[in-house]
Protein backbone atom coordinates (compact mmCIF):
# COMPACT_ATOMS: atom_id res chain seq x y z
CA UNK A 1 0.00 0.00 0.00
CA UNK A 2 1.21 3.63 -0.60
CA UNK A 3 2.48 5.64 1.93
CA UNK A 4 0.54 9.08 2.21
CA UNK A 5 1.70 11.54 4.66
CA UNK A 6 -1.32 12.76 5.00
CA UNK A 7 -2.51 9.78 6.65
CA UNK A 8 -0.35 10.37 9.85
CA UNK A 9 -1.37 12.18 12.76
CA UNK A 10 -0.46 16.00 13.36
CA UNK A 11 -1.11 17.96 16.81
CA UNK A 12 -3.21 20.91 16.56
CA UNK A 13 0.29 23.13 15.43
CA UNK A 14 -0.18 20.31 12.58
CA UNK A 15 3.10 18.70 14.02
CA UNK A 16 4.11 15.12 14.83
CA UNK A 17 6.81 13.75 16.81
CA UNK A 18 9.70 11.95 15.44
CA UNK A 19 12.23 9.93 16.79
CA UNK A 20 15.73 9.25 15.73
CA UNK A 21 17.86 6.15 16.47
CA UNK A 22 21.13 5.30 15.25
CA UNK A 23 21.91 1.24 13.49
CA UNK A 24 23.16 0.60 17.12
CA UNK A 25 20.12 1.17 18.57
CA UNK A 26 20.89 4.00 20.03
CA UNK A 27 18.26 6.92 21.03
CA UNK A 28 19.60 10.00 19.76
CA UNK A 29 16.90 12.64 19.96
CA UNK A 30 12.91 13.14 19.05
CA UNK A 31 11.82 16.47 17.49
CA UNK A 32 9.34 17.31 15.22
CA UNK A 33 7.84 17.56 12.02
CA UNK A 34 4.89 18.92 9.90
CA UNK A 35 3.69 17.13 7.06
CA UNK A 36 6.07 19.36 4.35
CA UNK A 37 8.93 17.72 7.07
CA UNK A 38 7.83 14.58 6.11
CA UNK A 39 7.96 14.53 2.39
CA UNK A 40 11.13 16.50 2.24
CA UNK A 41 12.49 13.81 4.73
CA UNK A 42 11.56 11.07 2.29
CA UNK A 43 12.70 12.41 -0.84
CA UNK A 44 16.17 13.76 0.52
CA UNK A 45 17.06 10.92 2.96
CA UNK A 46 18.21 14.16 4.76
CA UNK A 47 16.48 14.05 7.94
CA UNK A 48 14.58 17.36 8.17
CA UNK A 49 12.62 18.70 11.15
CA UNK A 50 10.39 21.87 11.88
CA UNK A 51 11.93 23.78 13.94
CA UNK A 52 9.28 25.02 17.25
CA UNK A 53 11.20 27.80 18.15
CA UNK A 54 12.77 28.83 15.14
CA UNK A 55 9.11 28.37 13.22
CA UNK A 56 11.21 27.06 10.21
CA UNK A 57 12.44 23.61 8.52
CA UNK A 58 15.99 22.38 10.44
CA UNK A 59 17.60 20.12 7.71
CA UNK A 60 19.53 18.58 10.71
CA UNK A 61 22.95 19.39 10.67
CA UNK A 62 23.27 21.81 8.08
CA UNK A 63 25.16 24.43 9.99
CA UNK A 64 26.75 21.97 12.40
CA UNK A 65 27.66 19.11 9.41
CA UNK A 66 25.74 16.60 12.28
CA UNK A 67 23.73 15.34 9.39
CA UNK A 68 21.08 12.27 9.65
CA UNK A 69 20.93 10.18 7.05
CA UNK A 70 17.56 8.29 6.38
CA UNK A 71 17.88 4.34 6.65
CA UNK A 72 14.02 3.56 7.58
CA UNK A 73 11.11 5.39 8.47
CA UNK A 74 8.48 3.86 10.48
CA UNK A 75 4.99 4.64 11.46
CA UNK A 76 3.79 3.37 14.88
CA UNK A 77 0.02 2.04 15.37
CA UNK A 78 -2.46 4.71 15.48
CA UNK A 79 0.02 6.90 13.01
CA UNK A 80 0.89 9.50 15.43
CA UNK A 81 4.29 9.04 15.96
CA UNK A 82 7.46 8.27 13.81
CA UNK A 83 10.76 6.38 14.38
CA UNK A 84 13.98 6.78 12.10
CA UNK A 85 16.88 4.81 11.87
CA UNK A 86 19.53 7.18 10.82
CA UNK A 87 23.14 7.46 10.34
CA UNK A 88 23.91 10.12 12.68
CA UNK A 89 27.27 11.99 11.13
CA UNK A 90 29.23 13.06 14.95
CA UNK A 91 26.97 13.49 17.33
CA UNK A 92 23.19 14.39 17.29
CA UNK A 93 23.03 16.66 20.72
CA UNK A 94 23.58 20.31 20.48
CA UNK A 95 26.04 19.71 24.14
CA UNK A 96 28.28 17.61 21.32
CA UNK A 97 27.51 14.65 23.38
CA UNK A 98 26.24 11.46 20.77
CA UNK A 99 22.58 11.61 22.06
CA UNK A 100 20.43 14.16 23.62
CA UNK A 101 19.13 11.50 26.61
CA UNK A 102 22.41 11.55 28.42
CA UNK A 103 21.13 11.94 31.76
CA UNK A 104 19.82 9.38 33.79
CA UNK A 105 18.11 9.05 37.13
CA UNK A 106 19.60 7.05 39.27
CA UNK A 107 17.89 5.96 43.18
CA UNK A 108 16.32 9.65 43.04
CA UNK A 109 19.28 11.51 40.94
CA UNK A 110 19.81 12.97 38.09
CA UNK A 111 23.57 11.38 36.49
CA UNK A 112 25.46 12.69 33.40
CA UNK A 113 25.60 9.22 31.40
CA UNK A 114 28.04 10.26 28.50
CA UNK A 115 30.58 13.02 28.28
CA UNK A 116 30.88 15.69 25.30
CA UNK A 117 32.72 14.19 22.02
CA UNK A 118 36.24 15.26 21.40
CA UNK B 1 22.12 16.60 41.75
CA UNK B 2 18.64 15.89 43.23
CA UNK B 3 16.15 15.21 40.01
CA UNK B 4 13.33 17.24 40.20
CA UNK B 5 10.04 15.98 37.98
CA UNK B 6 9.39 19.89 38.41
CA UNK B 7 11.83 20.68 36.37
CA UNK B 8 10.84 19.17 33.43
CA UNK B 9 9.49 20.91 30.41
CA UNK B 10 5.46 19.93 29.88
CA UNK B 11 3.35 21.28 27.22
CA UNK B 12 0.18 23.56 27.32
CA UNK B 13 -1.59 20.17 28.08
CA UNK B 14 0.59 19.87 30.96
CA UNK B 15 2.28 16.47 29.14
CA UNK B 16 5.78 15.18 28.10
CA UNK B 17 6.59 12.63 25.53
CA UNK B 18 7.75 9.18 27.26
CA UNK B 19 9.27 6.26 24.65
CA UNK B 20 9.84 3.02 25.96
CA UNK B 21 12.64 1.12 24.70
CA UNK B 22 13.39 -2.56 25.32
CA UNK B 23 16.80 -4.15 26.44
CA UNK B 24 17.67 -5.34 23.31
CA UNK B 25 17.72 -1.66 21.71
CA UNK B 26 13.98 -1.88 20.34
CA UNK B 27 11.79 1.46 20.57
CA UNK B 28 8.41 -0.09 21.72
CA UNK B 29 5.96 2.67 22.12
CA UNK B 30 5.69 6.44 22.73
CA UNK B 31 2.88 7.68 25.18
CA UNK B 32 2.39 10.89 27.24
CA UNK B 33 2.69 11.53 30.79
CA UNK B 34 1.68 14.22 33.01
CA UNK B 35 4.11 15.55 36.19
CA UNK B 36 2.16 12.86 38.83
CA UNK B 37 3.03 9.98 36.27
CA UNK B 38 6.28 10.57 36.15
CA UNK B 39 6.40 10.63 39.72
CA UNK B 40 4.38 7.25 39.90
CA UNK B 41 6.42 6.13 37.54
CA UNK B 42 9.34 6.71 39.24
CA UNK B 43 7.80 5.63 42.45
CA UNK B 44 6.34 2.43 41.29
CA UNK B 45 8.72 0.92 39.11
CA UNK B 46 5.53 -0.11 37.03
CA UNK B 47 5.50 2.40 34.10
CA UNK B 48 2.27 4.60 34.06
CA UNK B 49 1.73 7.20 31.41
CA UNK B 50 -1.66 9.94 30.83
CA UNK B 51 -3.87 8.69 28.55
CA UNK B 52 -5.29 11.74 26.55
CA UNK B 53 -8.29 9.86 25.24
CA UNK B 54 -9.45 8.78 28.78
CA UNK B 55 -8.00 11.77 30.43
CA UNK B 56 -7.05 8.95 33.16
CA UNK B 57 -3.87 7.26 34.68
CA UNK B 58 -2.96 4.43 32.41
CA UNK B 59 -0.90 2.11 34.33
CA UNK B 60 0.81 0.16 31.51
CA UNK B 61 -0.70 -3.53 31.71
CA UNK B 62 -3.05 -3.03 34.20
CA UNK B 63 -5.74 -5.02 31.93
CA UNK B 64 -3.72 -6.76 29.17
CA UNK B 65 -0.71 -7.77 31.86
CA UNK B 66 1.61 -6.40 29.26
CA UNK B 67 3.27 -4.78 32.09
CA UNK B 68 6.42 -2.08 31.83
CA UNK B 69 8.96 -2.29 34.62
CA UNK B 70 10.83 0.72 34.83
CA UNK B 71 14.71 0.02 34.75
CA UNK B 72 15.98 3.28 33.99
CA UNK B 73 14.40 7.01 33.10
CA UNK B 74 16.42 9.29 30.99
CA UNK B 75 16.13 12.95 30.54
CA UNK B 76 16.77 14.34 27.05
CA UNK B 77 19.07 18.11 26.83
CA UNK B 78 16.21 20.48 26.89
CA UNK B 79 14.15 18.34 29.21
CA UNK B 80 11.22 18.16 27.14
CA UNK B 81 10.91 13.96 26.33
CA UNK B 82 11.95 11.36 28.37
CA UNK B 83 13.42 8.05 27.23
CA UNK B 84 12.49 4.95 29.70
CA UNK B 85 14.40 1.63 29.31
CA UNK B 86 11.91 -1.17 30.44
CA UNK B 87 11.17 -4.81 30.83
CA UNK B 88 8.53 -5.33 28.85
CA UNK B 89 6.11 -7.87 29.55
CA UNK B 90 4.91 -9.19 26.67
CA UNK B 91 3.75 -7.31 23.10
CA UNK B 92 3.92 -3.44 23.93
CA UNK B 93 1.82 -2.60 21.35
CA UNK B 94 -2.51 -2.78 21.88
CA UNK B 95 -2.33 -4.95 18.10
CA UNK B 96 -0.26 -7.47 20.02
CA UNK B 97 2.98 -6.53 18.20
CA UNK B 98 6.22 -6.22 20.23
CA UNK B 99 6.28 -2.89 18.89
CA UNK B 100 3.91 0.25 18.12
CA UNK B 101 6.32 0.90 14.94
CA UNK B 102 6.09 -2.19 13.02
CA UNK B 103 5.20 -0.04 9.44
CA UNK B 104 7.70 0.75 7.61
CA UNK B 105 7.71 3.02 4.18
CA UNK B 106 10.12 1.01 2.18
CA UNK B 107 10.18 2.74 -1.61
CA UNK B 108 6.80 4.91 -0.89
CA UNK B 109 4.86 1.59 0.07
CA UNK B 110 4.14 0.58 3.70
CA UNK B 111 5.56 -2.35 4.90
CA UNK B 112 4.34 -4.65 7.82
CA UNK B 113 7.79 -5.88 9.84
CA UNK B 114 6.39 -7.82 12.14
CA UNK B 115 3.48 -9.98 13.13
CA UNK B 116 0.89 -9.96 16.35
CA UNK B 117 2.91 -12.07 18.74
CA UNK B 118 0.34 -15.63 19.27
Amino acid sequence: MKFDPETLVYNDQGLIPAIAQDETGAVLMMAWMNIEAVKRTLETRRVTYWSRSRQAFWIKGETSGHIQRLIDLRVDCDADCLLMIVEQEGPACHTNRRSCFYTSVLEGDAVELMAPMA
